[in-house]
């Protein structure tokens, strides 16, 4: 297990990657997920990476975050090596879950969110890699 | 450069731990800290760290923290190499930092925090780690 990325809420992906650059780290491709409404740059740290969210519409979550608690740390996603065993187990637990059923992103990967309520109000992203040699 | 620990506040140590031994993760030993009046207890993820925050009195940064916000995602430390010219680059591009000083930690590392205003909305650590054969 390790800290996959930690998704940060910002206004705009231009004033906030300068940061970054001048602590050395490098702002990597940007891109569009239109199922999050969101515009994200990846900054790859370690084995983990920053990821800068921006909001592409005003029903965005992240635009929803921004308005409710201004910008800053979004989200935290821990890679397990078994998300469906995980689930379970937590489910098991009685652990709250943003949805039940494990979701497929852009890459491939799968992922699920913890509820904050669950979690020390930390909204926690568990995610899977895509399956090799598919 | 990694993440070196990610800081979670929460009201009750006790209460947040098991969420993260469900996960399977092992929760490190628990400390005190007068100085930040704060106790902590770690729990070790890959190259990083969470580190799980309860205020010791009310008047902590953390119970003002959550007073403000409830719990959840506190700050975020990055381990950098050479912190003094890292703070001196920073300050040059007018970055404001929370203290100007380079502090000396528990266990002997160094850290800095840049102010939320200069990282998007973020409370960013950058930490060194303790100086070898002293």
């Amino acid at each position: 297990m390790n800290i996959d990325h930690l998704g940060v809420a910002v206004k705009s992906l231009a004033a906030a990657r300068s940061l970054y650059e001048d602590l050395g780290m490098k702002v990597l491709h940007e891109e569009t997920v239109e199922g999050e409404q969101v515009r994200l740059a990846m900054v790859p740290l370690g084995e983990s990476r920053i990821e800068l969210l921006e909001a592409t519409s005003p029903e965005s979550p992240i635009a929803r975050f921004i308005q409710k608690r201004g910008e800053g740390l979004h989200h935290v996603a821990v890679r397990v090596r078994d998300l469906a065993a995980t689930v379970e187990r937590l489910k098991k637990k009685g652990t709250r879950l943003v949805s039940d059923d494990i979701k497929v992103g852009a890459g491939g990967h799968l992922y699920v969110f913890v509820h904050p309520a669950s979690a020390g109000g930390v909204l926690l992203e568990l995610c899977e890699d895509p399956p090799q040699g598919v």
